[in-house]
């Protein structure tokens, strides 16, 4: 008898009652037992929100599992999707010249922080081949200008889709992706913004919040969509500037910001603890 | 057919299969809807917390339901402890001369922020008659010397007793209470301590920190326990601090924190959101 | 002999060699003494900026000393703002119906925080008259409805006048002041708006932070110019927020975040910390 | 003519009349042009501190500009500490076996943040050796254990005595530093203590912090004193944790923490911003 797989499900659908007794009830009797269970209701549009972990019983097959669970939840009119921390994503980190962002997840991801595969670095530029490969990652040097995007975008897509990739990591990659690539790739994209969203969205937002003299900069990882830097928000936070100040400062306390930001959001992503709902996410963390 | 008063349940106890399900089967199996459930696992001491709250079916008689539930959280070997939005708890607040956490409850109790009866301001001073008298509120001045202390905290809980109080809050009341007193009243104490505990505690804790030469000051709600500052920490919360600061600076500044933090614990407990637990508290915030 | 009394300036003007050296050997060879002084260059714009608080010579005149200092930094080429923390300037309220920032600033004031002259309360609304007169603080009602808006201005100049204010705090008034309103008035208003600029400016800012699905709020207090929210920022904060919070969530978490960010910012403004400069201010605190 | 190296002094000693006055006259008159400059005073101990940074005359050599003024400060009765940003330090890194601030610091160090040389990572533990010859550093490993620690103690102060080292950084190094060390050391030696001091000095305070149930966690940046973990405090920092955090997350937290902490306090260090007193610091930021 062997220790079965365990299951992350992030469910979502019209409010009813009985919903946390339902699906607790469906993995009891089946001998499975609950590791984390988390609802939220959004009282005005009546949506129930949910994420539950489980381990089934012994010797039960993950693939059943996961469709009877699924057979289940369409039957509560509920939309699932399901994980399992035991199945790592497959992660692809698309970057430019900028470093930290790049250094600072394959860190975490070499600590045991981030769980998943990093199966491949897609970059513009060669700037971060060496560094790539001094971690043992392959490096994809994909160029882009203008004139060549789309059959760049389209080599981008077939690589991800060579390796099978789930998750796609902008960390500063400072290109737009076209609403082609996102609908092709049709998964999860996430990207860090360097402002606290929405202020300043689109280009140099550091400049733009320099010459409005905020008190604060920030910022924001989201989910990439077809409209720029305005996808559903995971994760913002900001620091403190002062008049002292420049352009540079801003950019240097910026780093720390966008490191610390993004690796929240994409650690949350892989422990399936965010559920994309409409423009907003709910977060179960 | 009336809408039932609904439950708030804080429940704990050894761990075991199902109780997820069983809890929210039987109350879903008496036709009651569950508004917020959220439950916690200490893995290491295999214990189970879960705070629930529901609406019962129509008609239900609280008394009824409570009793109904207590009997079956003790078969599930649990300890519960029930309460209701709908039966608000009566406070007595301890003041000394310090006005500042004083005005701040009472403010945000107007603002209806923090559910409660203010049944009683209690004082060892005078100071504060004409502005609890100006709010509405009943005033009681219990002189306090170390002489009197017994036969002022006699008097002290006859009044809580008349006044039928179900939670004191030491609104920087600046005396201890005795292990006496304590076991006496024998309910919740919420204290607020100027200083991030363990570090200062005791008195004059913005001099010591001063003296210290820390980069952050902090303040700290807790229940008072026989064993000064050591009681159970509901809530904490730090401001940054320069070398130009005086201790004059600390003490105004403190005086934002101490109000925030003790607030936020006072909410949350009155909420029944926090669950005490050995010498730590679960917060279902 | 007596103390004279203290002078703070705060100074601006090109960047030139030797600036610091010429303002403190002008006050030393007059035989004063510096208590503070604080300089920032923007190296770009090619400014220097100085605050300098000090002790003329005892016997000193104060506005003997306020015309020669200003005659030097004439000289200098600098403008020259000057104050003394022994002249308290004189400060109209205006609100509305919320009354959060109304309570804190006035019991700050009562605490000795906000070193100033409260001399009225000024609301198109009847809903505070009775606080402030428990305050001891003179209430003037004068109501505003588009058709009577310019009367209504017209009186509110009027008694800004009569009393010799200096300062007007909008502490949720909740109405936009005309372009003629500040040009006649021709003092410093400073407004807490209840987002964080330049997020969120105009209406109903935490129901826009509520649909765009942030997660952070914030608050922002600056200078009210023609520009609807787009004036010089003193200060801002953020506190957290999730999906868990609703609108009416993010108006009682917001309420902290904005006495707090207004408080520190008539504070600041009141010892003569702000500088002005173009669109931005540089804080010396 | 070519332009002069910049200096930037920490004076500090007994406060009197024009202090600020002759300093920056004294640089003035000599031609030089003060870059920044900011002053501080005790007023209970009558203290005068000040750091002030500025680009002498052309053709100055520094040495003798360093001479003069040290003369000078001298003649003031104050104690000066010189450096330039042209000069820069050389720095040690201590490590163990954690690599988070190792690798922290090396690539802030790589990207210009940390302005220093970086002449020799020194572990007691081979763990770190191949990360630190990738990045091109020399590694001295050098055990430690209780047997033979005082020849350990011998062969490290060799090596900083051969390296010419103004700087030991203990990057969770995890051994104590005898007296004997820092005493014939003789300079400064920074710690990182992963908690909020002084709450949970000493060993495991992540196992402390978790037993105690404290709702922040915090880390420590220090100077190294013959008293265990009671140094002078350069920065602190915290961060929020739940009851749903065990030890492991707070240990995963608190990476988080140690890192932004301690860079912050190199840097300060590094820029000549940081002026220790007593047991406390003055940060010129």
């Amino acid at each position: 008898m062997s220790e079965a797989t365990p299951l992350v499900c992030l469910l979502h659908g019209p409010d009813q009652p009985g919903l946390v007794a339902k699906v607790s009830g469906w993995i009891f009797e089946r001998g499975g037992n609950i590791l984390h269970a988390d609802q939220h209701r959004d009282l005005e549009a009546g949506v129930f929100f949910q994420r539950v972990e489980w381990t089934p019983a012994a010797d039960t097959e993950f693939a059943a599992e996961e469709e009877s669970f699924r057979k289940f939840a369409q039957e509560l009119g509920m939309h699932a999707t399901i994980g399992s921390p035991a199945r790592r994503q497959r992660v692809a980190l698309f970057v430019s010249k900028a470093d930290h962002c790049f250094h600072d997840l394959i860190l975490r991801w070499k600590a045991g922080e981030i769980p998943c595969e990093l199966v491949a670095v897609v970059s513009n530029h060669e700037a971060l081949r060496s560094a790539s490969e001094r971690y043992g990652l392959p490096f994809y040097h994909i160029p882009v200008t203008p004139e060549i995007k789309p059959a760049a975008e389209a080599a981008q897509l077939d690589l991800l889709s060579d390796l099978e990739v789930n998750l796609v990591i902008l960390a500063r990659y400072m290109q737009v992706l076209s609403d082609e690539f996102l609908t092709t790739f049709n998964g999860p994209v996430i990207n860090i913004h360097h402002s606290f969203l929405p202020a300043f969205a689109g280009g140099r937002p550091y400049h733009q919040a320099h010459e409005r003299g905020v008190k604060l900069i920030g910022a924001t990882a989201h989910y990439a969509t077809a409209v720029l830097d305005d996808g559903p928000i995971i994760q913002q936070d900001v620091a403190r500037v002062t008049h002292r100040h420049g352009v540079a400062d801003l950019i240097r306390h910026g780093r720390d910001l966008e490191k610390m930001v993004l690796a929240r959001a994409v650690r949350w992503h892989l422990e399936h603890r965010v559920l994309v709902y409409g423009r907003k996410t709910v977060i179960f963390d």
